[in-house]
């Protein structure tokens, strides 16, 4: 008898309840009576506190198409997690204590950068993990794709969509937010595939004459509108010189609530004009996945089953040259996958005539 | 022969081009050759400037799916018609003199409330008018639906269905800011229809602690989540008692970009959670119509040229009992629809469990 | 204690499960702990059968946005209803002694046409029912709107849409069928929305010369394509003086699976092409309801709540300019809501120079 | 001066003008006013017959999201291509003098299979050409991924999402008829994506008796309802067997307008109840690519310009291990990339129990 736990953690995101199937289908598959299935109920939170309910094959029907997880998530950061304080529970204790009183086999873990460095710890610690990649952000490292990105991203680039309509109407300019603290790879992709003209990335720090630039041009070729897709972490190249210290004082400071409506305000006090700004937030990671995401979701989950049948564990899967591999999650770990400023998508975008404000 | 001319006024919305479309193919229809239709562009400002030119019949083909409006719009607020400012134009002698060097038989006008003031202004000046009512906001007096409407409604609850998948795994408070100033339709149907627990509009002021309540009574129950539906225009009992400028002044002071981001930093406070805010914005106006809303336009564009053939000018074109009939602009213009308090449509929300925060 | 009892009968279609929402969440609002609410399984065969569950309110939780209908249905046609078969059991009588069995105060029924006539029949036996009418054939007689209609139109417009531009690169005839044996609401009103140029529906039977001199007038005025909206239940001028017995024969003597198929090869005989046929088919009543639909059958859910309250039972809640009324089942029992040939939409139609192959 | 020839031949899919703008974008970006771009109409018939015209920057202006091709498409077939009949022009002879009388530098070609195998030939006869692989049915040699594919998986899926609402209300078997005639690939990605239960593809012919059993056994596993996705081009183990020459006269004989109905027939007559088909058809190619295919367009289009400017000619562009990459068209032309029937994805269906039927 098999007894598998499975569990979703950090920020939910499109594709989480079909790789959830995924597992399950291929374990009922490929073990039939013989396998246990155990839902951890809202990620870690629920290993450390011993929340889990035995599944049943029903339980994974009619969830392909749904947002969201049917575990329920929360955020449980990595950093907190070997510290115990007074009065507080031991995590690293319960999470291995709740393992072995389910006498599980292996535990799946679904989620992000934050998710895998706390199934590494587990990994140390002597459990069986396997986990698989999903956030929106495309950030985990050692895969060219993470599930739930593509979903979001067709979303930010239907925002975009409609955003230009009502652009070229009235001939204005727009900011919409797209999200990605760290990493720009939603804003990369929607920015391009959504036509925007102006797209600004963490990785690309920008100047802000240097956007008004673009607009003037484009004011000067003629062109009525234009469009600006702005990641959550873009930052101006003055602030990418700060320390991290005073980067934080810096926008603790600010008087907005995020950087596009800052920017929306500097750019609208040069040009003599209202700049709007559409904030799509958790919009962009709800609803129903796409199918590239679903797919990948159930390819990511089938490999995870081949990886416990192989009792091949301690590792991620992960798509590599479109072949889906295991990685060591030590390797994962830690590690933050980035746009290169030098990259071929980026490169694409300036040949197309689209600024990054640098 | 027949000179038409029409031009879109105002803020864009979904259906205008459907509109446009079926006015130029109803006339075409109608007069075959005997017609010459006159795009004037950006709204009143090309009538103000001189700015038209004269269509073609395939001007008008594939533009049914298009959101924005083909011949541009602007907003040329109405209570400056007829100012005449040093050194500038007279607006409505140069709209005059432009509809007779076009010499036109009537012009068509597609807009909202300010617009129709403006179009029965150029009615009691002389001029042959026959107006469509278009709004995302649905407030224009006389009809039961404005074109648009139905199509940001759909967007918005889309928004809302997708803040639910994430909003269920999180267990979380969300904030969607639905678009409407001084009408709650938008966010009254797409509250509805998009599940929202909470829906504030400004015809209905909200008490904090009402609110507060509410969520309280959703988490004794068990509900991991609350999803608040907040119109643009919302506003509490306390600012509902304050004078205009009272309330500009605090408004003014307010430190955050909209209500949505203020109440989400009241209530987050109170509960001592992070509320997230989403700011679909002009995203819900921008893109292709829904069938109902290309329809609606399309009934509305063909029933303009009834009135035409008809020589029946200074009038709207309205829905009233799902007939479109003529109603005078006279009757129209300075009015707002707003939504009745005790109408059916909030006793059906309220009859579910819905809370308007009162 | 209020017992209520609820079913769904006839094809699926979208918003059932957001009407049932409606109803259990404005009978628990308005009862409290006072009500119980019964799900009778696959429609009135549940009812006939005995198969039914007392529901929670968690059981109606999560439900509006999803297509089809979580208590099943199915077909019993109502001519069969008062038939006792040989060895068969007494339908009426069945479903009579479960109603009280499960000591039910009301039964609330959502159907078609079909269904309304067994509802009524149901009434006429003594039992309290109130109705709400669903179709996305729109065809159900004294109200305006059905629910499932709205969605169905959305979806059979997007067939068009996506047609459209195919068809245009490619400069071809194209049909697609749409749903609708009798009526051809949804023929209609997703052939304006969609840009068809040529309706076909059972109400207006068509002439293939006809047809054929509107494609040729396109190809003469240089219009590289053209789209037919075809409803299921389409028929020539020839068909429509048949008697019932001949049509039936007619038709199963055709080598075609749809009369759609039988006018791509005819007008493809004659025009020297082949001419493509999309057949949506239940596409076009599945998956999520639209914001309309959810909203309309939300407020047909509140308004059956308000009957049951008002012990005024026997009706159908009914859209009548604009307002939510309720109408004796005695009279809608039978009849069918068909398009008027003169109708207002009709009208619009032609005007913008739909042709109906006439 | 550069002087670019740009043409878009065979079935139209989504992402050919997001390419065609691509291109567009990246000549004017690099070359600015010192190149030339020459729209040829309706594919090789444009080139054949001399029809083409002048482009100018404006014209790919708001091109990025329409489905279809703004040049317009045609089937040359390609074995036709050299031969000369009767009373016929000489094609190849007409296409290379008007490569020479519009002064071409290049032709870009973007098309599928048979678009690549002429691409060659023309390069064989001298002319400089780059092409881009497009088609719904991602079966062109040497790139892992063509544009349009993902767009139409999209739509297969959400054809596939909104049949599993009805037939699970109604307890139903459902077929849906995918695009592809020679290969599966959509009807693979689109089926598990879609959750089918059966995929039936070209590459794998089926057996009946394994597909009524997978019925059968959902059955008996309580599965109310059961979905097959059944490629255009399936067929059974018999008919594989046959001769090329009895398969197309087996199909001839045919009674049904495609496989699905006749699979319909053949389930319905075993499992004795109706079997309701779909047929999306050109639905699937239709309407506003994806962001997936945006992307990948755009892509295709900068990197072809990186060729011209290279003067690395007689390459189509490709996607290798998410790289673009030139592949000679000499390697390309007249191979087909069809579903390896032991390939990842294959195998992940079949560890998640879809049956193809063998």
């Amino acid at each position: 008898m098999k007894r598998i736990g499975i569990l979703t953690s950090g920020g939910d995101c499109q594709g989480l309840n079909a790789a959830i199937r995924g597992v399950a289908k291929a374990l009922y598959v490929r073990f039939g009576e013989d396998v246990e299935v155990y839902g951890i109920i809202d990620g870690y939170r629920g290993l450390i506190e011993g929340n889990y309910k035995r599944m049943q094959p029903s339980d994974f029907s009619g969830i392909l198409t749904l947002g969201g997880t049917i575990l329920g998530t929360s955020r449980q950061p990595f950093k907190k997690m070997r510290i115990v304080e007074e009065d507080s529970v031991d995590k690293v204790k319960n999470m291995k204590n709740n393992y072995k009183k389910m006498k599980l086999d292996c535990l799946v873990v679904l989620g992000g950068n934050g998710t895998q460095k706390t199934a590494n710890l587990l990994r140390e610690e002597g459990l069986n993990v396997v986990s698989l990649p999903k956030t929106i952000d495309n950030d985990v490292w050692n895969t060219e794709m993470t599930f739930g990105f593509s979903s979001a991203v067709e979303i930010a680039t239907h925002v975009l969509d409609c955003i230009h309509t009502t652009a070229t109407s009235h001939g204005r300019v727009f900011i919409v937010e797209i999200m990605g603290h760290k990493a720009g790879w939603m804003t990369l992709h929607a920015g391009i595939s959504g036509g925007a003209d102006v797209i600004l990335i963490p990785e690309i720090p920008y100047e802000l004459d240097i956007i008004l630039e673009t607009l003037e041009a484009r004011n000067q070729a003629g062109k009525r509108f234009s469009i600006l897709a702005v990641a959550e972490g873009a930052l101006s190249q003055d602030e990418a010189k700060m320390s991290k210290k005073e980067f934080k004082a810096a926008r603790a400071a600010m008087r907005f609530p995020s950087i596009s409506y800052r920017l929306a305000n500097e750019i609208g006090e040069k040009i003599g004009s209202e700049i709007r700004v559409t904030v799509p937030g958790h919009f962009q990671r709800g609803g129903s996945p796409c199918a590239y995401d679903r797919l990948l979701a159930t390819r990511f989950g089938a490999a995870a089953v081949d990886l416990i049948a192989e009792q091949n564990y301690g590792n991620m899967v992960a798509l590599q040259k479109e072949r889906i591999v295991p990685v060591p999650l030590s390797e994962v770990a830690g590690k933050l996958k980035l746009v290169p400023a030098d990259s071929e998508i980026v490169q694409t975008a300036r040949n197309i005539g689209i600024s990054f404000g640098e």
